[in-house]
């Protein structure tokens, strides 16, 4: 994956939307599927704000087997009448090399997450099928682990991968994570593949998601993933991070202006 | 997992060697099987150094795809064959919950890698068999995180779990990575489950294992993980931190004593 | 200097230029001064390019004592000379209690670097002189450790403080330190003190640094304090971070539409 | 400090104790000196139990400005005090240039603290006198750079340094620090300097002190600093990690078997 094979920028296409070139797409959504009414309420509510794919976690990596664990097929149905509905292209989560059928039946992009970038059957898997995969950077992976587990991807010829930074695990206890925004130019440094954020995970403070979007755009990124829920007091998982839809539009109304100073639209 | 459900301390019995009793059990061998003659050699050896257990990767979770992955399948057959030459019960990882049936066939403690240690999906499946199992501590995982991994074996039905401390990722460079020996006494104040620790992946140089598995003993880990090979510089991987026959033999005498002082024996 | 005691931001004036209000102030200049022609070229062409005030150590914590420890009383007569001939206020570190008099005659800006953070005696010294400074985070520290440090400087009664995110360590090692870009808005979250960043060390690495400048622009920042050299190959200290004039040149020019857009103006 | 110049171990004397020979000095006493009554009880105290040296904070780098700083001069009677009666060598810390004089008329072992392990022109001052000392690591400092801070010492003229490993901040939130006993016979295979370790900082909760006392034994360690105190709820600093007198003489107690294990006797 590394650009001094390939020189120039490498485009996604995940359903009519691209990550690469001039435009600047966001992903945005709920951390977890949880109801019809929610999942489908979010996803016009991205879309009126002007979000190019939606995302939702129908499988869910969760530290305690006792937390919530996604709704599973059910959740992958919804996501379906989401799309169908607004036209947004779904992006969710697989994390067992067993669910791969199920989930390329829904998914326009693949989602790795973080604690799965090193799982390297997983990668091998979804290596070998042709559907766009967005690679998180693990919590405690170096950027050159990262491009190494793309890597994985890409060796079984796939190569319509796109990485995001989400946070690094570090000493700091303020932020969920520390939000690594160098990881943006340095990635892209090294590599063809579009190199997108996702604050959201990056900080875990709605209110500071705003900063470090407008921080992820100036650096470079090529989209975004954004949480948004519709109560997000009471959302199933990661509501503290999570913004209103409200606050949504607000924020991409501002970003606007960014994007366009990085030669690029929404 | 906790000891407030389950005061008294559990013991894990592989192939008739105890973890969590009286005995201080040792697992020694190669990182990766990587030939017939290199696995039976090992296999002699640590056994006459007073090792219990056999270690040796059949299927390797290689940061590079272009690394060795492993022999696979052979590799497991190459594990039986040197058990049934020596009697030592086996230890090997699992990373895919495709490969389980194989290699439940094969082994006595299925070794789950750091870095599956969030591996969901590979923990409930391993938590349905009745094998027991060893978990490594995530480089990047609390103690509280391993302690909830831990619990997604248990709540699928399998009780037969070994905890072990292998170091974490901090900002030191000079040794592989931070041995976190307050793991065993912090991890045995809250679970029944046995603790056992890995000291050659917890500092990565050969010549500080010795110091660091007498530390984690007088620590009061319950076993120790220690990885042997008959020639180092020309390993597949973690040459590095791999110890002579020698070496080991003459580590297990001088640790005797120490384990004696625990109230144990080998 | 907490903003629950006083709500409304501070804007702290040094030799005429201010950080906190509508201007965003630059900061620019070698890390250490090295050779009269070396401080007074830079002084120029720093100015040319639109910075508001001159950088320079006089006393260099180096981490060995055989490595270049600064010009001293002789370092600080040169940066004085540079002051005269652009008119651009003066910035240096001051490390010792001892030395706080002598660089107190110099320097309109007094910097603490990130290694004294936690030198307790020394930010009570300061902070019982009316002299504006400027308070580096610890590469290891907290941000509520940074606001109890400028709580030391602050409680002798000296309120002229602006704090500096530079990069705290983590286990990444191909950028020099972790820039925590998300330290600007939550430092501002908190206190009233003009919050500025430093991505020269943040990340260590000359061709990053106008990326990580205008993602700090774009998350707040009150100013920046940028690393420039005339020659970085032959520099005694920091060469492989610091911008050759002309490249910060072209930076500030870049940076202009990114200050406009939060309000401001160099 | 390297021992490629001087390949014997240095013995550093105390007072009459020694570190780095065949003795195992044990430093204990509180975190700060707070009263008499305090100071000259706990120094009976671990003089029963067998300690060789006391240890009582008379300044302290305290993270806020509104902690207890310390009882200064009058600590430092109180010390002697206690000396006078127990006829244990006194072990404190000096933050500023400007209290040397003052500490080196108390103290028998000058304390760097972690906070000041790279506050460089206290350790020059340091060197320039021929008083023993004692270097901790910083909590975020690699062991290059304690070495090098050492060097800072030796390089002035004063040899008489012992190192100590304290703990290091990583992102383990459960122990107050992250003990790294690696350290100690990593440090060891570098510099003929004494080593010792401090678990009561390296975890930072009573009930480990212990294990990882031992622990620290079983690496190596030329000796141990602990902190002990008559009330440990009602302390006015580091309450959660000191020892009852009575636990401490337990633990040494237990001690005794491990450090005749490593040839060694206190």
């Amino acid at each position: 994956v590394g650009n001094e094979i390939k020189p120039e920028k490498s485009v996604v296409d995940v359903g009519g939307v691209t990550f690469g070139g001039d435009r600047f797409a966001v992903i945005a959504g709920p951390c977890s599927v949880e109801t019809r009414e929610q999942i489908l309420e979010t996803a016009r509510a991205v879309k009126r704000a002007g979000a190019g794919l939606l995302r939702g976690g129908a499988f869910k990596p969760r530290t305690s087997p006792y937390s919530f664990q996604g709704l599973a097929e059910e959740g992958l149905k919804l996501l379906m009448e989401a799309r169908e509905e607004t036209g947004l292209p779904i992006v969710t989560e697989v994390m067992n090399p067993r669910d791969i059928e199920l989930v390329l039946n829904c998914a326009d992009l693949l989602q790795i997450g973080a604690r799965n970038m090193q799982n390297f059957p997983l990668l091998k898997e979804i290596g070998q099928t042709r559907k766009p995969v967005m690679l998180k950077r693990g919590m405690m992976a170096t950027m050159e682990e990262l491009l190494m587990s793309a890597e994985y991807i890409a060796s079984e010829g796939n190569r319509e991968i796109i990485l995001c930074e989400r946070g690094i695990r570090t000493f700091e206890k303020y932020t969920r994570n520390t939000f690594d925004v160098s990881a943006i130019p340095v990635l892209q440094s090294f590599t063809h593949l579009p190199v997108i954020a996702d604050p959201s995970h990056g900080v875990g403070i709605r209110r500071f998601v705003p900063a470090m979007a407008r921080a992820a755009v100036a650096a470079g990124a090529d989209g975004l993933m954004i949480e948004v829920h519709t109560d997000p007091e009471n959302a199933y998982s990661d509501g503290a991070q999570s913004m209103l839809p409200d606050e949504f539009e607000t924020m991409m109304g501002e970003l606007g202006a960014y994007v366009k100073l990085e030669g690029k639209h929404f």
